[in-house]
């Protein structure tokens, strides 16, 4: 597909789209059975591929860390596939029928279910991001444009080359889901301005790359990713659950947007959370940046506790690093994360209902929690069963993004030769 | 207003929502009341104001529409008034609560209906338009900064003036309802880049408004307000309803986004049907521009009927002016409105259940219809009781855009010391 323009793919996947918009679930999910199955017929063919990958990001000198997630094994396949699988199991939301009522006129109107259209992804080096992203596209009939990152180039390739198999086999227009591979970054600036064809762009990655596609696109962008997340712990947290709670939502996954960044701690409770706290988050690994008040408290942390500065706050460290500050009570709290917050997730932990419910009034983000980790805002742990992206955005969809976040809707009206007075 | 700049207004704007996120509906509904109160006993001072921008529009040779646009009377006013109460009426969406369950794990979790937070309105010569945005901004908690066109600068500043005392008088932040009033266009580039403090944009106007806002805003911007919309006469369709549907959809109000732009005409029908139609809106001074085989139908319009260019596919007249074309039958019926609708709304006339949802399922718009006019793509008409504008784009909200579609949510999560496994 190299050759073709991205002016051509667009074109070609508005048409898929609108094969697809009617298809019905069972062919949809035909479908993506035929996608695990080919994805594992293919496998050696896929693991090839990947393994050039492989060879050129490490002659090419990039990271473990990068290597290590670009790269496919026969496990990992197999749990794509499996992914797919799963995807079948999930309600098909195009179609439903809602806020139905007929006018005093007579006229008769709802709202139908409908998928969005095109949808383009933009990623990085997760091979795997590919597969997911066209099966829940799929699912929800939409037309999907993919564009990972340079060092997958082949392996996208040989992926999208099973998936477009599958779908013919399915009787699905190949179009349906296709990949830019022309690593030149001109191509994605073509792709953002495509507003004649792509309904919706989806960023997956960075902040410079939410902030890229937010300035260049013409094309509704999905804004999120990027978590400064805050905890506060009032006067009347369970002390015995906020040192497990505040350890998980740093150390469980420390490089994912739901992680924590900022703790505030009620100044009362300083003494008796945080010499614990330090003594587990440093046998953890976790750096610790204090407020000179939180410090005195944390020497327990040896080498690992440094003093804080200004740039420790509004920071989304996506590390083994949290900053602690010392708060005088809910108000602070409450005014340093409408400062600092980036509408990801925050929480609380209290006892008191009362702060708890002014804390979920107060705190603008697209999950608030209470007396519970921030790990938890993501679509697979909020029973969505899948999750194509995080929104930090107000518009459309806020927090997890699955299969109804995938669709739109259409006003169907019907009369019987209405018109207006 | 004037000597403050739009980062100012941003920040203010972004404090104000964060005052008004959680006020409750009976201050929200007061502030309305006594908006509506000021506008009356404000009225002198109103209308002296807007006399000198129909001055300065007399003057400066504007076109009697525009002006009659701009124009303030005492019983305009009276209705820009009347329109405030009328949206104390509605239900304030803010504070819902949905999508309620409890996980597995104990996790307890549910949505809340919630404001978007700071929302930029950029507009172009009505006065009422100023009065209206921030009426329903004020009632879902939303702060405004408001953007009119230049002709309208000394209405509008009146007009947010009265606002702004019937905010304070409230007891709620003045800053909820600001102007930007410096007529020069950098002042809306900066307004559309204003991400860190603006989360919607909405611009009315035309197309070329649309466009500019879409491709410098780093804002998600509401796009919508074009509308190229089709009418299709199938065979079985009631010829004695569809002369009085057409009518209605080209002549009511011909200029605006929800009128009639192209009939598209099955063959075998257009014998019977076109030279009673062309009598009907010859009549009512319509320009038909036919196609070579419509056009031999439809002599009694006189020399109101001229052939059609290829240039009358696609285009939004806004005007007395209707593209009438002869198709085969449904499917050429579709992809003439695959190709040339713009999404907003379009329509079929038929008798026949099956045609009529092949045409729901496949035309992908804002709004389809069956048996009714286009002129009901509307907020009002569709029973939304006000409209802040129409989306004809796939996220967030399509179509008609009321209270709900000024409201975003937040997941809200709430556990004993949850932590993710």
């Amino acid at each position: 597909m190299d050759t073709i323009s991205v002016e051509l793919i667009g074109r070609r996947a508005k048409a898929a789209a609108r094969q697809l918009g009617n298809v019905d679930a069972t062919t949809k999910n035909d479908a993506l059975r035929a996608i695990a199955g080919e994805l594992r017929s293919d496998a050696d063919a896929i693991l090839a591929a990947n393994e050039g990958d492989v060879a050129d990001a490490q002659a090419a000198g990039l990271s473990d860390a990068l290597i290590d997630r670009l790269r496919l094994t026969p496990a990992r396949l197999e749990a794509i596939a499996a992914d797919v699988e799963h995807v079948v199991l999930l309600d098909d939301p195009v179609g439903q029928r809602f806020d139905e009522r007929i006018l005093p006129n007579g006229l008769r109107i709802h709202k139908r279910r409908v998928p969005i259209g095109v949808v383009g992804v933009i990623y990085e080096s997760r091979p795997n991001v590919t597969v997911d992203v066209a099966s829940l596209c799929l699912k929800t009939g939409n037309a999907v444009i993919l564009r990972g990152g340079k060092e997958t180039t082949r392996s996208n390739a040989a992926l999208v080359a099973a998936i477009r198999r599958a779908l013919v086999a399915a009787g699905l227009p190949d179009d349906a889901v296709q990949v830019i591979t022309d690593p030149s970054r001109d191509r994605v600036l073509e792709l953002l301005r495509l507003d004649q064809y792509v309904d919706m762009i989806i960023p997956r990655g960075g902040a410079g790359l939410h902030q890229f596609c937010r300035e260049n696109a013409t094309i509704p962008v999905i804004t999120g990713g990027i978590g400064v997340c805050h905890m506060f712990v009032d006067s009347t947290a369970d002390l015995g659950k906020a040192v497990p709670v505040i350890h998980n939502a740093k150390v469980q996954r420390p490089s994912v947007c739901n992680a924590l960044d900022t703790l505030l701690v009620e100044r009362s409770v300083a003494p008796r959370l945080l010499p614990a706290l330090a003594t587990d988050l440093a046998a953890a690994g976790v750096e610790l940046r204090a407020d000179e008040t939180a410090l005195p408290h944390m020497t327990a942390a040896g080498e690992r506790v440094v003093p804080a500065t200004d740039g420790d706050w509004g920071t989304e460290f996506l590390s083994l690093v949290l900053s602690v500050k010392i708060v005088d009570g809910l108000d602070e709290a409450l005014d340093h994360i409408w400062r600092f917050s980036t509408g990801h997730s925050d929480a609380i932990l209290t006892q008191d209902p009362a702060a708890a419910a002014r804390f979920v009034d107060e705190v603008d983000s697209a999950a608030v929690f209470v007396n519970a980790s921030t790990r938890f805002n993501d679509g697979g742990q909020l029973g969505l069963g899948a999750e194509v992206a995080v929104s930090t955005q107000k518009l459309h969809a806020r927090g997890p993004m699955a299969l109804q976040e995938l669709t739109t809707y259409k006003w169907i009206v019907e009369g019987e030769g209405h018109v207006r007075v």
